[in-house]
């Protein structure tokens, strides 16, 4: 999007960069915890194997780790002083994932059975509890005004966080949900913890408030553009990338921003959308697994008609600019400031 | 214990100061959780019944939160200044309440159905995590100097209780616990989380580090004195007291101190307990279940021939007198110290 920012092998390079800076703090914090969590949680995060033989799994792209790292050399820190964000913001990240996926009933996470899957329900609970607990030990432990500081934001953070996954839960059983919900809820299960990312590099790295609230600022809607570009790819997304089935929101029933925006909208498909996704939401979870392709690909084919897949790639992009215009705000090393932006990139357009 | 301590009834009025300075704070803060986690919250809490109706529900016997408000006191602070401590304290520990009443498959608590049971298991999961956030939140809501200081030993804590509940979980399926191994993990279920409720108040009140380390170690040892009481009567407690079952820790098969100290003494009972144990610990759970009133009966007959039940009385008095000796070594407000004294003697003499 922005013809100025490095080459994509940059942002690789800055997400490799990320990953052995955080990885070793991020294994030596999950080690402290007591048997058998701290097995149970190399296994999530893909060191281990069910068996406990060493693994090399895949875990995740580390944008968040980058965004961190380059938070605190926004504050004219070195990247190293950010990465006890990095690990926290991981932390709370696995932690929510350990909990979605047994709430969700979700069986697969990055190709490989979840944690509830292989050790069972109590481990993927405690092991989340754990995660999050220590997040918060790793951000206390350094001078006593940073610590507060960059707590109160991780604090504030997690409880949007949650506040979040608590909304998309509710609205998958409410036959109707604005665009406003729908964005409020992403806001706090997405940007929140985007936006603490962001910022909490440079509260380690001393910044005052005004710059570490114009990165948060970019981090949330940054958060919200690869939410919209998420839910696209929840619909449209190639199987083969997404490592899910297709229409995988649809098939969830899930209230995602396309799907509201369509419903929203004016118009004979719109119309006829509601009146489908009104009696799916009054099916049995069995009555609508037995839906065969076709009836999925004609509810995409609403949405598309009804305008919801276009409003949504426009969103994505306003939420885009609205995070690289927070930038503005504040003055900030030119390189830094170029790699923020080319991470934006990497998040709008990403395909998978 | 105590010749010299407050009548039963100055304790009373104790707990009941507690739940009047504390109760509208808990209240408040709950009600910050995102619908539905405040109505799911507030059920839990005991304020509205499952239909949504004001109740009057039992909430516990408020220790916890008490200690917070004379920690207050003991660096000559009001007991208003505890309160967020006592907040903090009582949203982590029922944090961990919702969370393990789903891991044990408990149906009931204080004579109410389990939130898992009637919100359904995603709630009892998120709404156990907003808790924990929220703690964070409430302690961080001051002058950053207390704040770092309290959160430090409040994440502290809340990873031990998860460590705790861990290692009590991983005991169930062990054939053997050492009584080391089983006062650990007391010492983190139970102990770690009196220890931040003694400690916390004075923290807020400005305290240095050796009176907060020393109300530490006082609530340390108060919960493992606590914690070997209510092991006695998890086995010989009246169930019309405790509201639960006879034997009952029996039935769960748990390595309670009076189980792993009788195991571990010499003599026929303790190789003929030792020998039952093994045998019960490679039955289904319903085999076990389905076990008679004798068959438990002749258990706990022989943890106390073996010396397991004595053991364990002894042992609550060792930590008791731990506790208190732990007050002799900083300067305390004579009251004060003899309401420390009063609780800790309410703690270790109860009878349910």
């Amino acid at each position: 999007m922005n013809p100025d920012a490095p080459r994509p092998h940059a942002v690789a390079e800055l997400l490799e960069r990320s990953r052995e800076l955080t990885t070793p703090a991020l294994r030596a914090a999950v080690a402290r915890l007591a048997p058998p969590m701290d097995t149970v949680g190399a296994y999530h995060f893909g060191w281990i194997d069910a068996e406990g033989r060493p693994a090399d799994g895949d875990s995740g792209k580390a944008v968040r780790p980058a965004l961190a790292l380059l938070s605190a050399e926004a504050a004219g820190a070195a990247p190293e002083v950010g990465v006890p964000g990095a690990v926290a913001v991981e932390l709370v990240h696995n932690f929510s994932l350990l909990h979605d996926d047994l709430m969700d009933g979700d069986e697969q996470r990055r190709h490989r059975d979840t944690v509830w899957k292989v050790h069972g329900p109590a481990q993927a609970i405690l092991v989340g509890d754990a995660l999050f607990a220590l997040a918060g030990e790793i951000i206390l432990d350094g001078d006593d005004s940073i610590a507060a500081r960059g707590a109160r934001r991780l604090a504030s953070a997690s409880r949007r966080l949650i506040d979040g996954q608590a909304q998309d839960i509710a609205f998958e059983h409410r036959e109707r949900v604005s665009v406003d919900e729908c964005l409020t809820m992403e806001g706090n299960k997405t940007g929140a913890l985007l936006a603490f990312a962001a910022s909490i590099g440079a509260v380690l790295g001393g910044a005052d408030d005004p710059l570490a609230d114009a990165l948060d600022t970019y981090g949330r809607h940054l958060g919200l553009a690869f939410q919209a570009v998420d839910d696209l790819l929840g619909i449209w997304g190639d199987p083969r990338s997404t490592g899910k089935l297709t229409w995988s929101d649809l098939r969830q029933r899930k209230k995602s921003l396309p799907v509201v925006a369509a419903m929203a909208a004016e118009g004979p498909a719109a119309a006829r959308l509601t009146a489908l996704l009104t009696a799916d939401a009054k099916k049995s979870r069995e009555e609508f697994e037995d839906f065969d392709e076709e009836e999925f690909a004609a509810r995409a084919a609403l949405i598309e008609e009804a305008g919801g897949r276009q409003w949504t790639a426009d969103e994505a992009r306003r939420q885009y600019e609205t995070a690289i215009g927070a930038l503005d705000a504040v003055p900030l090393p030119l390189d830094t400031r170029e790699r923020l932006t080319a991470l934006a990139d990497f998040v709008v357009v990403r395909s998978k």
